[in-house]
């Protein structure tokens, strides 16, 4: 594993001339291009890099998150293998948070690791997955339970892919940067509820990428094992991993910034019940939610589903009650907090009934 | 990852009072007994631990070094999911090399790394792959493509289970020790020269096991991710596993310290050739090797194959030549040179000489 403990992230508008810049000093025997199958082109395409596309070897993976298991990691090592990769050779992902998961595993354990970049292409892969050196696949359906902390060299992120997504794309990342907000200050939660994200453009975005990137890799920089601090980020998605397993089950997935959005109100809920979190903030941040994202289709009858899946969370192996990050104010989060059921199903009937479900 | 930089190593007759020592300090949620499918009932019988047993999940993997693939590790981290095993349980490898290498990248990816113990039964396991968290599985049959460094909570090493090993398999970590002494000192070699390794009885097998172990144990410590130093460990290896891997694609395997040894002895003619390695102990080290191992049956009709997979091999990819770790003198390594073909082939000629093949 790489010993470094953060990654060098580059904030540019231009990601072809930063990666020649990575490439060029860390200068690899050779470059692996990890990119979607689909969406490959496309990127590819905005990221305007002909020289290097030649020179590399392309490893498309499967997209969708129900291919986010070993398999397309193991057919990665294997295509590796046949290329002559060695241990100085450079994995580089382009592509959202499942690419960077995907080829970050995959560099994690190549003859035992080698370095990768990340150029996260969509908001949520920039924000969320791209500098954190957590990799990883899913098993038996469930999120990452096999995986590496393995820190990339280094991340470019570049606002000139955000111009192409849709606005779920957007939305979904949003949510991240809602609950970076949240974690910073009451100063910065009031200054992002009052943003329309749909309308910025990239030069808007920027800046407020790097304040959300460089929040997150201060926490993550402390605790680069999670041993601790570094529990915060998960505030939202105690519930909110549970609602994306549960609609990805019924096979109607939305977002995981959706399902996050709707499970940091589910938070704030039990924020405001458990630890005095201000009820006025609550009720303006579920209505920010409510005008944003469309409602989720969740009932009482989906609560036992909802309760189980909390209970099988990583974090919760072994322990009776769901241990949930609350806030007593913006910017002053709790660790790990254990609710009981009965709590958790009251949070989740203020939730639908704050955002109209 | 586990930052530790070094396993505890217990040497002990009695692996099942060490063993519950170690889960008693680790305390874990829950243990998992990783061991191969068919011999694991005689292992475990030898442990005689049957509390542990009981109250363990057991995971049985399928046994030979074809089977040493993502796809027992990947079934592992499915029945460890099934069972709710957390990032507070301990896997226990009982078993050979091939055992601690897939539970312990078992271990290293579960939930991005638990913790994990090995009890090596074989010779080879004890000396070579248990204490140096090295942990792995071949892609398209080339050895440890994917893998970890992930060092091992505890190492608990016992001659009990020798006494149920075949020679082939006393020779085959004999091999090893040889290695080790070559690398120590010009006093510990000959000593090990003198030693008929079948003879032993388990008093006299721990002492000389320490000694390997704790040379091993010296050099990863000083460089645990393989940047330099370590690769002298690979003495003998180069050859040893182009040898290794021929046989095997042939159907006609034979141990890793066969060939092991086999590997050394060209080693030591090429030290000969290139590095004044005094050609009297090159002829004794021989002539031991003759006598305790059957001969290898390569011709040179194979050196074209056995070349192809030097080149292949993971320390030598991107450059023209092989790399070798060679010796001046016993302990006195030289971490890598470059040799050219040719000069391989006259290595591969000579050693076949010394050896009757």
């Amino acid at each position: 594993m790489n010993t470094r403990q953060s990654t060098e992230v580059i904030f540019t508008c231009n990601a072809a001339e930063a990666l020649r810049g990575v490439i060029s000093r860390l200068s690899p025997t050779l470059c692996l291009l990890v990119y979607p199958d689909n969406a490959g082109q496309q990127l590819l395409h905005t990221l305007d890099a002909p020289d290097i596309c030649r020179q590399a070897v392309h490893l498309a993976h499967p997209e969708g998150e129900s291919n986010k298991t070993i398999a397309p990691v193991t057919r990665m090592w294997q295509q590796m293998l046949t290329a002559s990769a060695d241990r100085q050779s450079l994995i580089i992902n382009i592509g959202g948070g499942i690419t960077t998961d995907l080829g970050g595993f995959a560099a994690a354990c190549y003859m035992r690791s080698i370095r990768y970049v990340n150029v996260p292409t969509t908001l949520l892969g920039a924000v969320d997955a791209a500098c954190g050196g957590k990799t990883g696949v899913n098993i038996g359906g469930v999120k990452n339970i096999a995986g590496a902390f393995h820190i990339p060299a280094a991340t470019i992120i570049s606002p000139q892919f955000l111009t192409t997504l849709p606005a779920a794309q957007i939305l979904s990342g949003w949510a991240e940067m809602l609950k970076h907000a949240l974690l910073i200050s009451p100063e910065a939660i009031s200054r992002y509820l009052a943003i329309a994200p749909l309308t910025l453009d990239s030069a808007e975005w920027l800046p407020l990428i790097q304040e959300s990137v460089d929040y997150k890799r201060s926490v993550a920089d402390a605790d680069p094992h999670e041993k601790g601090l570094r529990r915060i980020l998960n505030l939202g998605h105690t519930a909110g991993h549970a609602i994306e397993a549960l609609l990805n089950d019924r096979g109607k997935p939305t977002t995981h910034g959706h399902a996050v959005a709707t499970g940091t109100v589910t938070a704030l809920v039990l924020s405001h019940l458990h630890a005095g979190f201000d009820s006025k903030l609550l009720h303006r941040f579920a209505r920010t939610i409510r005008e944003l994202y469309p409602p989720i289709h969740i009932t009482c009858a989906d609560y036992p589903a909802l309760l189980a899946l909390m209970h099988h969370d990583k974090k919760n192996r072994g322990s009776g009650s769901i241990n949930f990050v609350l806030l007593s104010a913006p910017g002053s989060p709790i660790e790990s907090t254990p609710i009981d059921d009965e709590s958790v199903k009251t949070a989740l009937d203020i939730t639908r009934d704050l955002l109209g479900i």
